[in-house]
């Protein structure tokens, strides 16, 4: 995503946990590197930020080094994170006070979609604000979404990854059971992925990388797990009767126990096939 | 389906528990019409049941008129019914003792399907048999698939169908929890097709029945509701841990006693919406 | 409950939303009645609050008449609500800045308990503090019980009202089940009673409410369900994974829309007859 | 039970699978030890069969040794198996083609119950046949309930467990939560145990089995696996909505697989501590 903001009309200063990181980034493509997030922030009218949950991103903003420090009024925080709304609105309110705006902007596509700035951004935030920083956004996006106020972005995206992890989930009971009944998984797929039974899940997940056992791993279940529980979190606070979601959540939680925080989130059938005592196949 | 097989080199004979309509049928088609269904068994190599449930077919077995009064040793029955693996299993036993063979024989595609002969078709049953009887279903099937003995037809159809119910259910919960929290179930629906939690039912059903608020009537919620139940039948049978196939069945049971035998399966949708207060919109 | 605490050794105040309640209670007790939260609180040593959740704890704290502009340095908040334990947190975190200490002291043992004055308390917070108010809550309630640190009382009651939730929907379930099976609901309490799945709604709750059909009002089904939301809300932010306490807290959710503010919470059974065709009897 | 019947008036032959076990009991009580089933129930009025589940029941019946070669015409089987109201029924058609009565005869009270002769025995039958073989359950049972048709002994007995099952699942999801968020399970119990949400499971289960980590190994956990699903079936089979039925017969199956199949029931709430990273104390 950043590479897409190295050249310009953007200039790029680049920040990272890992010094090194932002430093062979910077080298690599001209970019300049800060030591610190207030330095990354201090001229920038826009500041990107992209980490694993919203906690995260509300550590990155105090101290003398932290984001407030550096940002200017009438800049704004662009946050890609997969966050949480209540996050993301206690965030932009504190940023309210120092007159810098916030957009949730969590995104999907996986690395391809990145690598090719080819991303779909589900913003929430202001409209005008919004439009105001969409030349930014459209270095690497090609779908830029305005979902409504500030936490929707954030919704939007946790119900999305909350149907991918019920359809997973769903998926490997049905062909866990159909192949102890005696029934091919790679039979069903077929069957189902022509009837509307059919998922992106069942069409393109479960072929490539559960018949294959190949289990790459390139989106941890410990992240879908936590969108998940987003999902069910706001439905629970929005008063939506949700049963689903709420157990999905659960079963993720439980997968992630079992099966440790490194397994891709499709490797959520494996544990359905242990419970199972049957491989999908 | 019977209209395909209504031309030589078929020579069909029909029933049908209101008389009228066989009658009707016969005479727009040239088929001839049975006052029982011992009388449209008599002399047939193939007979095909298609009728709500598993115990329906059982029922026709029976009796002076039945159709076990009619068939001949060495046809086969295709029951084409969303029936349950363990009814067909019984009546495959029955038929055996009789030299009768069997095949269960659900179909996908819908009614347009089946008025292009463009049906899937789900075999459980004998390899050889359905050589035998693959020429009368190509009548109205494109893809008849062998999915394993007798119930494996039945087994994938319900799960095909319990994967349905799953979607349908968790979507609604989804949009209802982004509706009430100010996003709009369009745009969602627009960035959920283009991400990874999309499926059939987001891509299809949603955007042109619930959106519309049209919700046609085009396959019961009861028969769905059926469905779903034998595809939780047959995971507990094979003692398949199954929370979510489970729960979506007792909430589709649920939603049947409160929208009544007559509902279409997507207005589901509409009980959620009840319970959470706001419409999908 | 106040009633205890309207005699020396205690001075006591009241306020109520309804003025004429504060007003009457005054005039039949001797105690004082003020005219807001502050007036209230001025000279109090110990503020007692009760009321329906805690965010309306929290819309007490604020404005000129609000306790915070009411309560001295040095004195203690108890507050009998049950409320969840982050509000606690929150709340005792404000009153700490003006050096005023805080117990969330949820209480158990309904009319009869507080008549008696012989409630269980389950206090949350520092045990010297606890301490120091001991004597008063000792008033009316006879099983005074230190649980931990603040929002520990909370989580007690919500995860003991949980269980209670839980103990209602199962058994409703259950019962409907076997009425319908043709099982008299009176035999099989008998049975369940004398057996190893009996309960405090087996043995009290249902027989003198379901059976006799008198369902009285004596606790809202609305509250239960806040309370076992906030069970379940405690177990996924200290992720357990607690699929029987999420499902129940929405089902109770689902009860809550059909049945109404006012249903009492044994009325949840209501539901689970209607859902089942089935009196249970 | 069967040391109970060895005296006058009785006169009791024994079978067991491991026929020393049979000659052993035979030797120390005076009863006769028979070779097989057949030659057990020769010219017995009234056959007693206790055994794991219905299944083992029905392949008991069967061949030159089974119980029907030897069962008189008059003569009564009572089947005090936790068995299953559909395989009772079936096995009491069968019976009833012989002029065989049947009672399925559940027990509950465990083995202190049944080395005192005190165990409650829910039956199912005609009551007249009950009447008639009466006497002899008195000499095992205090509490002789007549439930309804053949099968009702089993559905109540399976109920009653399928609460047992709820209540230890929903209690060690919340004693988890509390030990995790600081309160003490042992202060906790004693709190619920006070209030509403107490059972049989919190009063006399979890203090002397769980805090004490003693988890004796009194009944096996994949019994009660098989009881709450046979009730979750049949309320299914009655068409009762019943989330916390189902899912908590899918957690125990889960269980069961995790635990193996000679744990305790009680071990179950070690499963929730694993998946908790959390034990109750």
């Amino acid at each position: 995503m950043a590479r897409h903001l190295a050249a310009p009309p953007f200039e790029l200063t680049v920040w990272n946990r890992t010094a090194a990181k932002a430093t062979r980034f910077a080298e690599e493509t001209g970019a300049r590197a800060a030591a610190t997030p207030a330095e990354a922030a201090r001229q920038a009218s826009v500041v990107i930020t992209c980490v694993t949950a919203s906690p995260e991103v509300e550590s990155l903003l105090d101290g003398p080094d932290g984001l407030l420090a550096g940002m200017q009024r009438g800049s704004t925080l662009v946050d890609c994170t997969s966050g949480d709304p209540a996050s993301s609105r206690r965030i932009a309110a504190r940023l309210a006070e120092r007159g810098v705006d916030f957009i949730d902007a969590p995104v999907s596509g996986g690395v391809s979609g990145a690598e090719k700035g080819a991303l779909t951004i589900m913003c929430g935030g202001d409209a005008r604000v919004l439009e105001r920083v969409r030349p930014v956004l459209e270095a690497f996006g090609e779908k830029i979404v305005h979902c409504g106020p500030v936490g929707a972005g954030d919704a939007l995206k946790a119900v999305n990854n909350a149907m991918l992890a019920v359809h997973i989930w769903a998926l490997a009971e049905g062909l866990a059971t159909l192949s102890k009944a005696g029934v091919s998984a790679s039979v069903a797929l077929d069957v189902i992925n022509a009837s509307s039974g059919r998922s992106n899940t069942s069409q393109n997940l479960f072929p490539a990388r559960v018949l294959t056992r190949a289990f790459p791993r390139t989106f941890k279940l410990a992240l879908l797990e936590k969108d998940a529980t987003i999902a069910a979190d706001v439905a629970r606070e929005q008063r939506v009767p949700s049963g689903v979601m709420q157990l999905t959540a659960e079963l993720f939680r439980l997968a992630r126990v079992e099966l440790g925080e490194e397994a891709d989130h499709v490797e959520a059938a494996k544990l359905v096939e242990r419970l199972a005592g049957q491989e999908i196949r």
